[in-house]
């Protein structure tokens, strides 16, 4: 493998699975005729976002401005900022627009829908708007029926391009079932949203959704013109957890060294703490809970049973899910572990490059950015 | 301010509260006659270390050899690796040693200290070693009264140094009362373990303890050589809860913008999420809990109950703790906020740089590096 010549703690990249993750979501999203619009956020590195669209330069979905500038600079064109817009960030999107990007954002309310249509003036540009529509009560959005979904749409005037949501209560759901039934609420929102606009006299060319789990299970597209979906690239725990992946399937891994043992406790120490792995603790809420993530064999073969069961800032306490005895043999000073995450985006954050494996052997080293 | 100037979400770091933090902890431990080693991982940045120390050279602590690299590199040569050393390591740690640095590191087992002084023989180099102490049972270290001290004393032979422990337990603490006891368990282990060794005739010259509660709150550090403690220089919502600082102590916050309210719901959204802000929630486990962070206006002033409920990636929910109305009218779209961190050093670590305030205005940037 030559993992032995990293330095720990760092993180594995499995081309062969981000490869069929992303193969597997093209090709779903293909079949049913909608336009795939993938979320660079998870990995903020160009050489995934080229293997998630198989094309160099197709339309993404970025979180920041520096993701927009970053993926701009690599041949990148159509980008949508899915972060409601203030007017503050307006000069340095028009920046981008006036290098040649297409780039479209998101508003919710006639305030930052005003405050867009007033700096894009001033920078003497225009940026086309989607309506964000709040389809599960999570987080930001007009909800479907509030009349004040024509005031923005009034607000932005020619901006006006659509709608988009984002299905974040799909990460909540404890059966695929119920991952159908918020895809179709989901689409249901967004597209009931969009026939509103139009039947208000109003432009609606683009209708946006966007979850991994309803990219994964909805029932149907009908109405919808393009799916947002990042975290399948990598896939991870909690994805596992929701029935979206298999933990096989899971194609990022922290490389972390045995540094110490705490045999009365049954604890084996190593370097990989919160730092390596993040503080997310996604699965805490699951039916599984793999504290800061599942343990595996330099291979990437799960150790039964065995998680992260506490992380210091450069300490990770590998013990047995909810305790026993460790069979410490398997872990002398120096050995080599894997650890899956339970958040790929918040992991993947905490790291500077991808060392990538093919053929199980390291390949390629890739840079990630961070920053705004 | 001028903190309008600046791109959102961001790190400020408020000097004049950092200096009289440092201040503080290098008179009382000067006053105790112990030397103080701070522990560099919270800030990363040469210029807080040079104030925690008010030199620019003194004795430090890191948890990664990258630290140790960059600050050797800014001219500090005495530097304690703090964290369990495995061979792999050492040849990294080695060029350090050849290349003038006076660098220490810890064990706590016969095997690593047999790997650690076959691996530096190999590097033709001399390691100093601390032996690891386990005085509260939270993490690595040998136990107080465990007789394996003495083996792995005789293991390091010539390479043995000293003892080290630090206090993690002292975070759980719900009382001023709690910490000094802790305290008091970390001197006397540490001391306890030092006369074992001497008693047995090996060599002790450091006796070295650590935390910030602990050291804020040590009734006592009889037979102690040094202390080690980080999180003090900017304190955060933790080290409040424990009675370490007051919030306006607190010496860094992350300044976001609004961008979108959910009135029928009492949310404010901003653009300060948990790439912003960390994924820690140390204060969930506190009397008072924070959520991701307590919201302040713009001058750094929290608002009464004001807490980032919730975190996306590049989404924080602002509601009132426990619920209730929010005044909608101080937090029009683009209006900015100072969230304060849970902890500082999770919540440092997901930026590149510190933007400083002196005297109420942005007067540097300072860069912060990470990875390891």
């Amino acid at each position: 493998m030559m993992l032995d010549t990293l330095e720990t703690p760092c993180l594995l990249l499995d081309a062969a699975r981000m490869d069929a993750n992303c193969e597997l979501m093209r090709s779903r999203l293909k079949g049913q005729g909608v336009q795939l619009r993938p979320h660079v956020k998870t990995a903020k590195n160009v050489e995934v976002a080229r293997c998630a669209l198989d094309a160099a330069d197709g339309p993404i979905t970025v979180s920041t401005l520096r993701e927009a500038e970053y993926f701009f600079d690599h041949g990148f064109r159509d980008i949508l900022y899915a972060v409601g817009m203030v007017p503050s960030k307006v000069p340095r999107a028009a920046n981008l627009v006036r290098r040649g990007a297409r780039l479209a954002t998101i508003v919710d309310s006639v305030a930052a829908a005003l405050g867009l249509v007033e700096a894009s003036r001033r920078e003497n540009v225009s940026i086309p708007v989607l309506i964000e529509i709040d389809s599960d009560g999570h987080r930001a959005g007009v909800a479907p029926g509030d009349p004040r979904l024509l005031d923005v749409a009034g607000a932005l005037g020619g901006h006006l391009q659509g709608v988009m949501t984002h299905a974040g209560d799909s990460y909540n759901c404890d059966s695929t079932d119920a991952i159908r039934a918020v895809a179709e609420r989901e689409r249901a929102a967004v597209v009931k949203c969009a026939e509103d606009i139009r039947a208000a006299g109003g432009e609606c060319a683009v209708v946006s959704v966007g979850s991994t789990p309803t990219a994964t299970f909805a029932p149907s597209f009908k109405g919808v013109t393009e799916v947002r979906t990042g975290v399948y690239v990598f896939h991870d725990l909690v994805m596992a957890g929701l029935g979206v992946c298999g933990v096989d399937d899971i194609a990022i891994s922290v490389l972390g060294s045995v540094i110490g043992h705490q045999r009365d406790k049954n604890w084996v120490i190593t370097d990989a703490g919160w730092m390596a792995l993040s503080r997310d603790r996604g699965t805490a809420r699951q039916k599984v809970d793999h504290g800061y993530g599942l343990v595996c064999d330099v291979q990437g073969v799960p150790i039964e049973d065995l998680v992260v069961a506490d992380a210091n800032q450069e300490h990770g306490i590998i013990a047995r899910r909810g305790g026993g005895a460790i069979d410490f043999g398997r872990f002398p000073i120096g050995a080599r572990v894997r650890i899956l995450p339970n958040h790929a985006c918040a992991t993947a954050a905490q790291h500077g490059e991808y060392h990538v494996l093919r053929h199980g052997r390291l390949a390629e080293t890739w840079e990630r950015f961070s920053g705004w």
